[in-house]
């Protein structure tokens, strides 16, 4: 990367400074800054950190609620080449002493909580403790460090953690690059145009939300900054700022159009998906292909956010769309090749917008990034239109034979059954093929079905190899979130063999 | 740049391959390819340019009209890691000549031309010569060459020649990178989704055709060629396949509004910017921010096409708008100095289009990336708004006392005077100030004014020192295309003491 092709965040916000004088940046409370505003604070804040020997690589995590200071943290670190995180500050005290330990931060940003401060005993990692409030303007004034170096745009300068792949939270680390370029596909499919203003009302420590704030910056749109999701409030901003987008969903919609049944708040600058008659009423129903296709397509932390965009492929097959315009799929088998259209395997991709890495995860890095493919742990297959669909988690694999089969098809073809309700599936010890399938059901209230008839339909709905030899009927299937709890169905029903276990 | 971060224009195409099955790649006259045709010819024809010995870094050369095998020998040259230039097959024997010696192609793949064979005779490179037609499809099937390399994407694809910064014509090299990230500039700008069909009626070896052809392919969208301009044949095209843009200025359009002046084709598809009663009423006029800013913006090839779009500044003070948001800018002295809002200054540019360089110009590439940034030998402005107006070509600075002065701006401020029709400013020697400016005028019809009048218009219009000491009036100013013919001018006015000459 030579000088001439960079473009780092710090330089994104150089050219802001220049490009909107007058230009507001960020709102928060009663905070406001314009973009030179912006641009002197983090260049005091990079002038602090460095006083703090924060240097090139070394962390530093915000603990608190959304704020502005998120967006000044990353930026700082974005200057000094160093790597921010904005960690979930809900979290148990066990938890974020995890992340304490995992990430070791040379410098802690947080607001007062029981559950930090509890994690801060437990574990006395060698950091400086620096309060949100007065004593982070105090520590910004401090900044009379020098420091002026060209920093690499492919180096990391994000840390989002992401759910456990091996039993505990990974760091995600996001390169200048990375978001750069997934904002420029989010701009380009969300249509944010000059004079975009973002509302983060969804948790900056997730990528659904950071996304939208990195490419509103990306484009100098105004971001309005909300410490969390409270109906009457989210109306008041986005009529008092004009908001053009904020990061909502479903329920979120909802308690939006409870709060201003009585039309107190003008929300006509929302530019949103279509909802329901009374949202669609208060709102500025908008055409970009985003909201257009119901925000539909297939991401993850791992690629900075969406890897497709159903807005790719409207009225195709696969309801996750078609990549990005910055990266490239494959759907491989474990080992490495790809397998034909109609065919189950793991979504896998290059490009862009993809990730560094986890923080301090060597050999899980490896296994990610096998065949110079990042895998995603998804299982997906290319339709005969080219489209993609999402099937569901990877988790475990059975291999049957030398057939491999993945529970997340076996249970969407379940699932297709009138009769069933929820199924899982697992791998049994098969002295013949190694290991077999087998299903976990629960009827749907009323219905009736035999495992015959079951296994029937399976074999109607996918290749023969992958119907389950076996089916148990239970009342309720036990769940880790949103997903089985594999671990207690293997122990309550046999499972075991698996291949690479 | 790790094989996980990669995107080629051999990786697009794979993408294509596989996302757009049944999706038509090209349309040519009778030729029409879907993605996978055109990925399997692109396949035969890398084998058939490696059968000839063509390595990374080699050049192939195309001479002829616009046609589907430009880009077939791009993306052969892509996937070979060689470099491909569509040359201007219009030039005398001599300038194609001059082509052939500069670029040492080692296959030149021609349609008949005088010229060309003239040329060819003049130089006798050690290339491989193929005609367009029954020859090219004969060669493509001779490629049996097999050939898997993983090409770097920052390495140069793409060579355009350009105006002469010092006298002759330059190759600008275009990475992959740069082109993608270009593309996906415009892509956003020009809201170019899923669908999008492009007519290449302009000329594709300039960049303003080519931009929107790679930004097309980019998409996946459909391209349409057609030898040259020719507005019947334009109007059935756009109407035949559904165009939804066409490289189009003033009048070409005009030419289009008098071919369909009967209706005869539906050009409703064809989604461009507002120009005449007429042409509203034939089109759908789009309202994305690059054709409702009458695609107004700053460019040059040597970025890719646009470095800045007026879509990113609409209303603003100056005219070239904001920095595309994949680049950032600078206004230089020629120190390196960043000089100030509302003074002029060379426009500097960093970020992920730029180009990397001209082919085999050494010299020429360290001074225009002196001090890290590329500089585009344009004169800007930083208006006080942010946004940026490109004030003309620096061409020759003059220096009186120790200040700069660019003859362009004195031109623009001389040319505000009602009286003056036309203007030119050179450097003649001076004893004190080692040289000052002095004004070659062409007063319009019937105007009168007089040297202290003028003199003192460009004083009340930009700084003091820069005013002219002289002003000689003359019928007419020599021109080279649009621009004064400086030698000229300076041969017949006494000009001198430039320095740096």
């Amino acid at each position: 990367m030579s000088a001439v092709h960079r473009l780092t965040l710090g330089d994104v916000l150089a050219e802001h400074r220049r490009g909107r004088p007058q230009g507001t940046a960020v709102v928060d409370g009663d905070v406001r800054l314009t973009y030179p505003e912006l641009d002197e604070r983090v260049d005091r804040l990079v002038g602090a950190l460095a006083g703090d020997g924060v240097a090139p690589g070394d962390r530093v995590l915000w603990l608190g609620r959304n704020s502005f200071r998120v967006l000044e943290l990353l930026l700082a670190c974005a200057r000094l080449g160093a790597i921010f995180c904005p960690a979930n500050w809900r979290q148990s005290a066990d938890e974020i002493a995890y992340v304490l330990d995992d990430l070791t931060p040379r410098v802690v940003v947080w607001e007062e909580s029981e559950a930090v401060e509890k994690a801060r005993g437990q574990v006395v990692p060698d950091a400086r403790w620096i309060r949100a409030g007065e004593e982070y303007e105090t520590y910004l004034t401090s900044g009379n460090t020098a420091f002026s170096g060209i920093m690499d745009d492919d180096a990391p300068v994000l840390a989002l953690y992401t759910a456990a792949f091996d039993g505990r939270p990974n760091a995600a680390l996001l390169s200048h690059s990375a978001l750069v370029a997934h904002s420029m596909a989010l701009l380009h499919m969300r249509q944010m145009e000059d004079g975009f203003t973002f509302l983060a009302c969804g948790p900056l420590f997730h990528v659904g939300t950071m996304m939208f704030t990195l490419a509103t910056f990306q484009i100098g749109g105004k971001l309005v900054f909300t410490p969390a999701y409270e109906p009457d409030e989210v109306c008041r901003l986005i009529d008092a700022e004009k908001c053009t987008q904020a990061f909502l969903f479903g329920p979120m919609i909802d308690g939006l159009v409870q709060a201003n049944r009585d039309g107190r708040y003008d929300l006509g600058s929302l530019r949103f998906v279509s909802h329901s008659p009374e949202w669609d009423a208060m709102i500025t129903v908008d055409d970009s292909p985003w909201c257009a296709s119901g925000m539909g397509g297939y991401g993850q932390t791992e690629v900075g956010g969406m890897l497709t965009f159903l807005g790719l492929g409207m009225g195709g097959e696969g309801f996750a769309g078609r990549p990005s315009p910055l990266v490239h799929v494959q759907i491989l088998d474990p080992d490495g090749r790809e397998v034909p259209p109609g065919e189950v395997g793991e979504i896998c991709a290059r490009g862009h917008s993809l990730f560094s890495g986890y923080w301090n995860r060597p050999e899980l890095n490896a296994e990610k990034s096998a065949f110079g493919w990042h895998h995603t742990g998804d299982l997906g297959r290319r339709e005969d239109d080219g489209t993609i669909t999402f099937v569901g988690p990877k988790l475990r694999m059975i291999k049957s034979a030398h057939e491999n089969i993945y529970p997340a098809e076996v249970e969407r073809a379940l699932k297709t059954h009138p009769a069933v309700a929820d199924a899982a599936v697992i791998g049994v010890p098969d002295d013949r093929f190694g290991q077999s399938p087998k299903a976990i059901v629960v009827l749907a209230e009323g219905a009736e079905a035999t495992s015959e008839q079951i296994i029937e339909h399976v074999r109607g709905e996918i290749a023969s190899y992958k119907k389950p030899r076996e089916v148990v009927f239970v009342a309720e299937i036990p769940k880790r979130g949103y997903t089985p709890d594999y671990d207690a169905l293997d122990a309550a029903h046999g499972g075991g063999a698996y291949p690479g276990a």
